[in-house]
């Protein structure tokens, strides 16, 4: 089967067996993530009191965790429910956002992956080298970095290194195992003009776990949906609209998005 | 005067009033509960520190209490500012969101019920049966159950019990005191495909609230009004567009519902 | 230079710049101030941990302490951030919403105004008033009081007591170092039909800070950029189109706006 062809089925299987994916997640996009999953065709769920995190992962299909406005209560309704999660073979996938904006963030996100087994990790440049023990440039929650060549590289060392699926995105997306590399060439610089659109991202690779063991394949599902839906959205943008009505563009798209697109847009190369 | 008649003397006395309607609620939904709480007419405030929810809730006209992300913090807040409520003679709703997905939520919920006298509780059929201790199948927020006949008498049972206007939302809607049973049926399939339909839904019933002390009335328009502006959201909803832009027409077409709708599009039937 | 000329050139500035706004806020309107942040040209990041705030703002080019949903943990870490900035020479802004409604909230504003040194507060008249020991009436988190000539005296005379910039928004928006007054008369009551308008004025008023040490020409540009926006959106609205559509609208204006905009559109008066 072409690549292009399990993206089609990967989405279908979304859309039939509607994953749910449960979030540990920042207040800041947390509406557009549960949006972005019910646009996909999954059904989000949102829960972080260390009361019920482990009930609640348990009977979710996948769970993401996303560092951006972290707590000290909800750092350890994270651990509790990602350990839980990889009890019973449950994907977690983890957005380290603004890594190396505070020592607080980065001892935070090391401890996660010390303590839990992600399917997926996703970020930018920056926050990956980060994770993975390399100098970066960071500033707040964006990274400053332009994506080169080298992110091919660090895409698959991190994986190697961090024993996971590792997926950076920018202007070009890179998502490796280890061993593969998938070269992901969709998008738009109008992305970086509405927040959450990583985090978004993130929810959206979560979701694809939800329904495959291939989380390679579920990780640049995720981006691609996110990508390619971006550039449909601009491309509908009228003159008298701007970031506010790209946002909302950018849920329709989603939503209207057909396994298709993946085989007439989606620009998918896999490298060694 | 005819039941059209008094809706449409609840949504002028909500434009006229305009009701400070206290939340505690979730941060999923919490932007989209406040945006349609001031399309509708009213004022909605959130605060949840249990330092100041009784001051708040003292000057407001109704409390919506929703447990969609609840924690400990918030628990406190919401009993303390329940039975503030309560003493005060002010309306209090009762959203249970989740109620079956974790024990946790089913204890906080039950634990509500037992300590705050509730105006109105809406959720869908699997949550109102999980309240009644009925059996009922859960999948993290959403019900998973067919609305069927059935629900009617859940909804008459379940006031009965609970002492209570139970309102549940699905397919079809019901709205019972114990007694009465209204039974709504406007609406359109498209409201699933947004987060915090439920959440607005529940807002709105609490707007309503603060205006009249008919609060199977009051159950009934929140519910029509998310409803009705629902179907006209979708009537509207062109080729190019999907869930991002139903949602943001939703708010359009509360924020321009007129009393006249409830006569020319709502379907109503009391039944007994 | 004229002051219309300034305007603009702190807007190309804030586009050259994309100053970093750490936020401290509430979760009603947080997503709506990230992305207005944004659309204006600078770099929203939220933090509310006391782990990590200092670090936070210590690479931030403002910080935003908005009170909408204050709890007693985001609190402590408002006033360690705040005043970490302070020695930083970073510029501090506060947003005091409703802090007449619960006297934990006056409590709480008045330790802010008292621990750390603000560049600008901005609010309602009622607010302000309130926040300088004067009497007025509140009503949730939004004014009752109808915005008169005495707005103009109340800026002067808190701004003076305060020793910072004030800025009060309204039907008209005064601002005020203590010395000078700037009257600014743009705007569209659709602005009162969203949640969030005040905040997110804050929030530019906040990024504007993050450019300029000239902090009474910064509150104005934010003032300005959020009515002239708003303006605009209203001006673009269709007959099918309501308060949904006009918060979508108002972030594309605030988007697309142009230095030219304070030119043409802008009403501003410099009076003493």
């Amino acid at each position: 089967m072409e690549v292009n062809e399990k993206f089609k089925e990967l989405l279908c299987s979304v859309k039939e067996k509607k994953p749910l994916v449960h979030h540990i997640t920042n207040y800041v996009t947390v509406n557009d993530c549960a949006n972005i999953v019910l646009a996909v065709g999954g059904s989000p769920v949102m829960a972080d009191d260390i009361n019920e995190v482990e009930d609640m992962v348990s009977i979710a299909s996948s769970l993401v965790i996303n560092i951006g406005t972290l707590n000290s209560r909800t750092i350890e309704a994270m651990v509790k429910a990602g350990k839980r999660a990889n009890k019973l073979g449950i994907p977690v996938v983890l957005d380290p956002v603004g890594v190396g904006a505070t020592p607080y963030r980065k001892e935070t996100a090391l401890r996660l992956i010390k303590e839990i087994k992600f399917a997926v990790i996703r970020g930018n440049l920056a926050e990956i080298k980060i994770l993975c023990g390399m100098n970066a440039a960071s500033k707040g929650v964006d990274s400053e970095e332009t994506l080169t060549d080298d992110a091919k590289e660090v895409a698959k060392v991190c994986a190697k290194n961090l024993n996971t699926v590792v997926a950076i995105t920018g202007v070009n997306d890179y998502v490796s195992d280890g061993n593969k590399v998938m070269v992901l060439k969709n998008g738009t610089k109008m992305l970086t003009t509405v927040t959450g659109t990583g985090c978004m991202t993130t929810s959206l690779v979560g979701t694809y776990c939800g329904v495959t063991k291939d989380y390679l394949l579920a990780a640049a599902a995720g981006i691609l949906t996110m990508s390619m839906s971006g550039e449909k959205a601009y491309e509908k943008l009228t003159e008298a609209e701007g970031s506010g009505n790209f946002r909302v563009r950018l849920i329709d798209e989603v939503f209207k998005l057909k396994g298709e697109d993946f085989m007439r847009r989606g620009s998918i190369n896999e490298v060694c």
